[in-house]
């Protein structure tokens, strides 16, 4: 039993002692784990070195009143972790700034989006559409990459356009006579809107804006205009307000921004693919996407986060599932100890979370790989534009548009997962997960906008799912081969038929076949919709939307499947056998189970198999993972200070950790509410007829009645 | 178009004009159709009469201040809404009140509560569990039933103990020799937890603890406990902390409590069906289910709420989706306007909204009946009682428990699915969708505790399951009956097959037919379950707790489908082809099409019928609602207080609505912020060498060197 500071007249529960207990049964090493979870030991040894140094800054490490600060008072501490930031990112590397600010988003996820909407979104927005001069100028010289004299902000959406940013109103009209761009919001619906850093930190803006050349609109392109001067006030014919209360995110500053006839140099108009001469002869880019390509990087790192936003929950929730103990004695783990049982001990807790816990070890590893791409892509795209290789940039141009359908189905499907994850998981903590102090209100409320800027959810997973049919139409109609990460739809044509991929228990032993039956599952149901598209008529791709959503999500689970069963290979021996089980759990649960009637109605599996996953395999696989969830999470490396939760700490300690914070928070000492006149005077209020005056009384009646 | 107080240079959107034009085009009366689903012309006008005064009370009406109150700010407020209401209660029919204190849960879920725990929670658990007299000295004489002198709170739940009500930790102890009970925390875990209403108002609570007499335990049963005295201080013994932040209704002062040997008199001890005589001797109740009937009424309105809430989020995604216009020229509408197309043109936007809208018709008549119902069964309870007839005591019994596996299936499946409606309604309203003056923010972290609390919804769940396993293995393995609302059971035998219900598209279009699959997919996953559960050879219903909450939706839907097909047969003939259409829609969506993948697995159903059912069947029946879905929303009748959203008003005006919010709640005057120090001070920083004294400079290196 632990020491108590408090007289009990009856032993307590302890939670810390079934989570050691569970800990020293450990099958493997985590930090081994970790290692491979993050890609190699590298990696793993820099994360824990900047959790180390993060812990200990008073300034960057999070702390309970994170979860109780007002609006101002939250974008004051989100100001101040950014000022510290400015400073370690002249000593850090870019790898490690990049990622220490990827890790201080897991418990601060506002003021991770307001840095990176200027290291990333602007940056990367003159540097992928600005020329290199542009690029030095803006972003070099003046240090904005080293958060210095100039801080950017990104003025795509606008009140009336989001998604379509091909829509959006604000006008940058070419004034030939004097060389220079005229800005102007034309009407309340062009204002833009939501951008964030604008309101009390940005100086400089790059503006989406209609080009208007000699009275005719080229399109949506961007330009850079200043918002405020050295001095930190507004220019003039430029109006920021506050956006004001938000779901989450309250340490943003995100602001509205309405430009009256605001002048720029010809030369503030980003011009690295898109070119107005000073006579007004205009140049526009190859692929119309690339206007949009600073969107890239933030997608991949929504993916990236979505990974560990995950196993920061999904760690909170184990822990409580095995510290907490409910209903049957002696029951679950046959301790015979006359204890409850724990609540990962039952069959429907473990259904609950365990495919979250596998979900996350697969969207480690496929996120990571997607990160890796990226990577490579802009390596390989910033050499063929500054060698001028024709070639060079064509194949460029189609890693780039791969990369946009990759990053779209997967910024869209773990985004949306990793918020149910955070559901799920606060719904198993029960009451308890509701506590501010537990993390997950928030988180959730910070979360939740992932599934909607950037790129909405809905839009992207009908982008991917788009190029996903077109691309079987092509194999089946014209008998092309596809290249690239879907390369294996150009066997569409031997999969569209009716034939049972998987039919006994048996088949799901071996991964590699579940993995065919998907992507058999895709092309099939890629078919169907070009069925529908031909007998439409019209080829009207509104038609199958929704069914492009569900193969984004399907062609995500392919990626993050073969990228985790692939990477199971390299893994240290000790490693392999759990991961082995948690990359089938992951592929049973997440996917074959959660597809099921998909897999049903397109003959990919049949009803028997089904119901003996469902009612027996998949419930064999849960309890495995449940037997190492403790180490399982542990292997995720989070800190306390990153999970951020009183009854998610480490020592498992639940009742006295969380009774300490919620004590600590709010002093017991005064009884009576600042408001409690109007209690007690309404508790303690005359009877209704003397309020009255007894003006409705037989007596009264008496005298008037007279 | 409407006029504007702004100067533009081209013409602003005119999100108005979208929807007055499809108002003009209604095909019923939306007052008619709210007498449906408000159950009968009488209570729709109730509805709208208390709406009318609510409207104009400067205290009880909604404001988007609301969003952005703090935790003090909200709890004040809602104690002057309390204040204001104790005033209507003295006026109200019963009836009203009851009705007036729903509509406001809808948008302030935080006084709804905190008052129910008091008129709910505390006073019917005197009433369900105390005498007569009891019932009459605490809420009758001293008018708790008016919300005056007594304020009552519901000690249930503990730190370690949520779900697990049998395991309470707080011990009653009897002390023969002064006829006291002596109520007591023993430790840490068994501290009173959640506490509603009793940091701050409560003057008593009705405690669940553990009835010890004579060194003998007879597990937990209730007891009033005073906290307050009439001076509103807090007696000796009794220590009452603030619960702290909370994801949502934040305006619920709840509280822990430590009872440290405090005593009560024998008497305060409820003993409708427990007793303890003065010499010790302990009469236990005839059911032990009877010491929750307290919660029963919750239960029921919860799933009432969940109507009210989806209601209200559905009106407000409906009508920005028809005022939102996005991508496509000229499409959808087809009205050659040169306007992007109307969000809810897109086929998607029909598939991501309308079957919410669907259910939610569903779920007003559904859980209307089930509120009939528990009336009725309070009814026949207090007549057996009071009447003492034995007879009708059992039956009385028999409907209890009825009632508490409908109540069960209900509460869980509709809390859940409103939580889902929401969070969709939410994402189909893009970025605005996060604005708090959206109101989706705050009414999630407000609502989703009802999925947790007065009986988590997966516990719930199983319970109800747990029911419907055992009635169908009742009718199987020994050939019983089943009475009530579930005995389609008594049909299993002839239901557990392979035969195909659901064959062609023509069966779609007799709901009676797919009412008959949902019953025989019932009975087939029962059987199943029962025979997992035999298979285990120790009948551990663990094994089946998946399933057994997958049968409580079922069964949910089950009742909803029911009472949605019998009550239209009795609407009005106008509303009747457009209330066929949604019930429709709604068995095709929330039915057929989520639980297709059971379905094809217990063959209740081919992939042949599944395959039309999505991809034709359903997006023609969407189509329908969407063209009528601006007057189904209007037929809720909210009016703008309920809702409180600026992108949801009647006017549709949702740009100018919104700009306008924004800008009074967040005046556009001040554009430095107070911390602007920390900004500044960042941007224009010296070098990093001369802040670092140029210690590490050259010069520096050479002159050290030496």
């Amino acid at each position: 039993m632990f020491s108590s500071n408090t007289v009990n007249s009856s032993a307590p529960p302890n939670p810390s002692k079934s989570i050691q207990d569970e800990r020293s049964q450990n099958q493997f090493e985590p930090t081994l784990m970790h290692e491979f979870l993050e890609g190699s030991r590298e990696n793993s040894q820099q994360i824990l070195r900047l959790y180390h140094q993060m812990e200990r800054d008073p300034i960057l490490c999070s702390s309970y009143k994170d979860y109780e600060l007002n609006r101002l008072e939250e974008r004051t501490k989100s100001a101040l972790r950014i000022n510290s930031l400015s400073r370690y990112i002249e000593e850090d590397s870019p790898s490690d700034f990049h990622r220490r600010l990827n890790l201080l988003a897991v418990y601060d996820p506002s003021t991770g989006i307001r840095l990176s909407i200027n290291l990333g979104l602007f940056v990367n927005c003159i540097k992928g559409n600005g020329t290199a001069e542009q690029y030095k100028y803006w972003c070099v010289d003046k240090e904005t990459t080293k958060i210095k004299n100039a801080y950017g902000c990104f003025g795509m959406t606008e009140l009336g356009h989001g998604s379509n940013v091909a829509g959006c109103e604000t006008t940058a009209t070419f004034d030939e006579e004097n060389d220079q761009f005229i800005i102007d919001t034309p009407h309340i619906g062009a204002t833009k809107w939501w951008i964030g850093g604008a309101l009390h930190v940005a100086t400089h803006c790059v503006v989406y804006a209609r080009l208007i050349v000699k009275g005719k609109d080229y399109g949506v392109t961007t330009f850079v205009v200043p918002l405020r001067d050295s001095n930190h006030d507004v220019m003039p014919g430029i109006t920021i307000g506050d956006i004001g209360g938000k779901m989450g995110r309250e340490g943003v500053d995100n602001a509205w921004i309405q430009f009256s006839n605001v002048r720029i140099p010809r030369f503030f108009m980003l011009q690295r693919f898109c070119k107005v001469s000073s006579s007004g002869k205009v140049e526009l880019p190859p692929l119309q996407q690339l206007v949009y390509i600073s969107l890239l990087g933030g997608r991949v790192m929504m993916a990236v986060d979505s990974y560990r936003i995950s196993a920061r929950f999904i760690t909170i929730a184990v822990r409580y599932a095995v510290g907490r103990r409910q209903f049957k004695k002696n029951g679950g783990d046959g301790n015979g100890d006359g204890l409850e049982c724990k609540l990962l001990d039952y069959p429907l807790h473990q259904r609950r979370l365990m495919p979250y816990l596998a979900l996350t070890y697969a969207m480690a590893v496929g996120t990571k790989k997607l990160e890796n791409d990226h990577a490579a892509c802009l390596k390989e795209f910033d050499y063929a534009v500054n060698s001028n290789d024709k070639v060079a940039l064509k194949k460029a141009l189609e890693t780039t548009k791969s990369l946009f359908v990759d990053s779209a189905s997967l910024k869209s499907t773990c985004t949306w997962l990793a918020g149910e994850c955070i559901t799920e998981c606060r719904q198993a903590c029960g009451g308890h997960g509701y506590s501010a102090y537990s993390g997950f209100g928030k988180t959730y409320g910070d979360w939740t906008i992932q599934c909607t800027y950037e790129g909405d959810n809905s839009v992207l997973g009908m982008s991917a799912g788009k190029a996903i049919i077109a691309n079987t139409a092509q194999v089946i109609k014209k008998n092309k081969k596809i290249t690239g990460s879907i390369s294996f739809l150009s066997n569409a044509k031997n999969y569209i038929n009716d034939e049972l991929v998987l039919k006994s228990e048996d088949d799901l032993q071996d991964l590699s076949l579940v993995f065919k039956a998907l992507e058999v599952l895709i092309c099939r149901l890629a078919n169907q919709s070009i069925d529908v598209l031909e007998s439409s008529g019209d080829n009207n791709w509104d038609l199958v939307s929704y069914q492009r959503v569900v193969l984004s999500k399907l062609r995500c689970h392919h990626y993050l499947l073969q990228n985790f069963m692939s990477r199971i290979d390299s893994a240290d021996e000790s490693t392999k056998p759990m991961l082995k089980d948690v990359a089938k759990t992951y592929a049973y649960t997440s996917i074959l189970e959660n597809f099921s009637a998909e897999l049903l109605s397109l003959n990919v599996t049949s009803p028997k198999f089904i119901n003996r996953l469902k009612s027996s395999v998949i419930p064999t696989y849960l309890k495995k993972l449940r037997n190492q969830a403790i180490t399982l999470t542990d292997s995720f490396q989070q800190p306390d200070m990153v999970l951020n939760s009183a009854i998610g700490n480490y020592n498992g300690d639940i009742y006295e950790d969380y009774f300490k914070v919620v004590k600590q928070a709010n002093p017991p000492t005064q009884t009576k509410a600042p408001y409690s006149a109007a209690i007690e005077s309404m508790l303690n209020r005359p009877s209704k007829e003397e309020r009255e005056r007894f003006e409705k009384s037989a007596e009264t009646a008496k005298i008037l009645s007279k």
